[in-house]
C-alpha cells in the first residue's frame, strides 16, 4: 500500500490543547507526570502551554492553575528524549514570552495564525530561529479556504523560516477527501514537511490524520484520550495504533503510550465524547469559542442555536468576531418575523 | 468529488448491537422511546434484538431484561416509517424464532455468519424470503480474509436470496484503505447492494464508513452515541452529519437524529469511549468476547494480556474457540520460560 514505510513524527499536545478541556487547571506536577510518560513512550515533541499559548493566562482566555513558566520548568527536567514545545499565538504571546520559554527549556515553537493571516507570524518566527529553536507554523481553520490559499500562506511561513507547516482543522470540519486534496497540494508547493492537526467533531480525527499521512503529511498531532475542547483531538494512543496498522514507523511504543493515557485518565474532568454541540460546530465549521455566544444570542432572539451556528459557518466568521454573532442572530430573527408575518 | 449524489440507507442498531453495552438490560419501554425518535428522524431500518440476535437470551450469551418477542412487540407499534429488523445468528436463532419475529412485525432479517461460513445461512435466508422479509447478509470479521474470499462468501449469500450483503468489521480492525479495497471488490462481484458495519476500536468507525461509501457501499450501520461493546460503533448522529458533509443524501434529519441521541443518553451505563482494551482488540484484530478469557489466561500464566491478544490475532482465531486461548497462553508461557532459561 505504501511505496516505502513512511516515518511519521508525533507531536503530543495533551498539555496544551488538552488544557481547554481542563479549564487550564492542570497542576505543574500533573503535567510533569504526563510528560514523563509521553517521553518514556517515545513521543518526539511535547507541547506545554496555556490552551491559547504563551501568555494566554488572562481574564479574557482563562486563568490557568500556574504560569507558563511554572509549567515549562516543571516539565523540562523530566524529558529524556522528547523536545519541549510551546504554542504562540501572535497577538497574545510576545517575544518576551518566547525568551522566557527558551530559558525554561523550550526547543520548538509552534506559531499559529488564522489560515489567511500568516503574515503576522514573521517576527515571532524570526525570533524563534534566532534563538535556535525549531519552528512549526500552524494554519488554523484551514477548512474555510481553498488549497491554493493555504499553500500561499504556508509558503509565507516557509519564507519566514518555518521548519514544518501544519494544515489545522480547528473546527473538526474537514472530510478525508478534503484533507487529502489540501495536504497533497500544500505538500507539492513546499520544500519543508507538512503536518496535520485534527479535531474529532465529526468522528474523523483519526480518519483524517490517516488521510493526511496518505497525502504526504509526515508530522501529526494527538492528545492522550483525545483530551481537548468539545469533541477533542486525535487520541495519541489510538493514532499510534492506527499508524502502525497502516504500516507507518512512528518511533512510539504502543503499550507505553497506552500506559501514558492511563496516567492521564484520572486527571480528566469528563470522558472525551462527541456531544451534539460538537457535531454542530464541526458540521457548520465554526470555532468552539463561539458556542457560548451562540447560546446567549439564541435565547435572546428565540432562535434555535443550531440554525445560528449554520449561518455563522456560511458566513465564515473567524475568531475575534464574537460580537458579530448578535448581529447575525438579530438579522435572522427579523427575517423569521417577516416570513411568519 | 461525487459523480452523482449517492443515496445512502442508514440502518440503526442501537437496540441490538447497543444491547452489549447495556448488558442486554434495555427495557421494552426504553426501546420504544428510542425507536420512536429514530423513526421520527427518518432512519430507514431499526434493528431490535438481544445483542447476539434472536434467542441470544440465554445463560451463555446473557439474560436480557425481556424476551425478543416482548422487545419487538413494544417497538413495532411506534414505527411510522421505519422497517423493523431482527438479527439472526444461525446456530443461535432458529426458524421458529424467525416466525415469531415476523408475527411481531419484523420486515427485515439481518443474518450473520463468520466471513468464511456463509453456507450456514442458506436455510435462514430461504425462510426469510419465503415469509416476504428483506434479507441482509452479514459477513463478520471481514478483516481476517482477503477480498476474494469475502466476495466468494458474499456471492453465496446473494445466491441464497440476500438483498444486501454487509462487509462487517467486527473487531474494528480495518483501515480505510483496506475497507475501500474490500468493499469495491465485493461491490464489483455482486448484483445486489453492499453494506458496511464499523466498530470504533481504532477511532475509524466514521472514517471507514466514509471510505466504504466512497468505494460503493450504499447501506451503512450506526448506533446512537456509538453505543456498543468496547469502543462501540459508528455513532448514527455523527455518521449522518459526516455523510451529509461529503454530499450524500441520507433521508435522515440531522437535528432530529441528534435529538434521538439525547433520548438515549440518560439510559446509557457509561459514556462510549475508546479504552486501552478496545485499542488492543482492534490492533490485534480479535473479537471482544475473547477479552475476559484473555485476562484470566494472562493471570494464570503470568503473561501480559496484550501479548496474548496479539498472538490470538496472528492465529486468526474465531468466535467459539475461546477454550483455545488457554492453550495459546500455555504455549506462550512455556516459550517464555525457555527463553528466560
Amino acid at each position: 500500500m505504501w511505496k516505502a514505510v513512511p516515518k511519521i513524527r508525533i507531536m503530543d499536545t495533551t498539555l496544551r490543547d488538552g488544557m481547554h478541556a481542563m479549564a487550564h487547571q492542570f497542576t505543574p506536577e500533573q503535567m510533569a507526570r504526563v510528560a514523563a510518560a509521553l517521553d518514556e513512550a517515545g513521543v518526539d515533541v511535547i507541547e506545554v502551554s496555556h490552551g491559547d499559548g504563551l501568555a494566554g493566562y488572562s481574564f479574557q482566555y482563562g486563568f490557568a492553575a500556574a504560569t507558563d513558566e511554572e509549567y515549562l520548568r516543571a516539565v523540562a527536567p523530566v524529558l529524556k528524549r522528547a523536545k519541549l514545545a510551546a504554542l504562540v499565538l501572535p497577538g497574545i504571546g510576545t517575544c518576551k514570552d518566547m525568551q522566557m520559554a527558551v530559558k525554561a527549556g523550550v526547543k520548538v515553537f509552534r506559531i499559529a495564525t488564522h489560515v489567511t493571516e500568516a503574515d503576522i507570524s514573521e517576527e515571532h518566527m524570526g525570533l524563534a530561529k534566532e534563538m535556535g529553536a525549531e519552528v512549526v507554523g500552524f494554519l488554523m481553520m484551514s477548512h474555510t479556504v481553498d488549497k491554493e490559499k493555504i499553500a500561499e500562506q504556508a509558503r509565507l511561513m516557509e519564507s519566514y523560516g518555518a521548519d514544518v507547516v501544519y494544515v489545522v482543522d480547528s473546527a473538526g470540519a474537514m472530510t478525508p477527501q478534503e484533507v487529502k486534496e489540501k495536504v497533497s497540494y500544500v505538500r507539492s508547493c513546499l520544500k519543508i514537511p507538512v503536518g496535520f492537526h485534527a479535531h474529532n467533531n465529526l468522528g474523523l480525527a483519526i480518519g483524517n490524520t490517516l488521510a493526511a499521512v496518505e497525502a504526504g503529511a509526515t508530522v501529526v498531532d494527538g492528545t492522550l484520550r483525545g483530551l481537548g475542547a468539545g469533541a477533542g483531538n486525535a487520541p495519541t494512543e489510538v493514532l499510534v495504533a492506527a499508524l502502525k496498522k497502516v504500516g507507518c514507523e512512528v518511533g512510539v511504543d504502543l503499550y507505553k503510550i497506552m500506559d501514558a493515557a492511563t496516567v492521564l485518565e484520572p486527571m480528566m474532568r469528563r470522558p472525551q465524547v462527541i456531544d451534539n454541540a460538537s457535531i454542530m460546530l464541526g458540521y457548520a465549521g465554526v470555532y468552539s469559542s463561539f458556542l457560548l455566544h451562540t447560546y446567549r444570542a439564541a435565547e435572546k432572539f428565540g432562535l434555535d442555536p443550531r440554525d445560528i451556528l449554520m449561518e455563522l459557518g456560511r458566513r465564515k466568521i473567524v475568531g475575534g468576531q464574537e460580537d458579530y454573532i448578535i448581529d447575525v442572530a438579530y438579522e435572522m430573527a427579523q427575517n423569521k418575523q417577516v416570513v411568519a408575518g
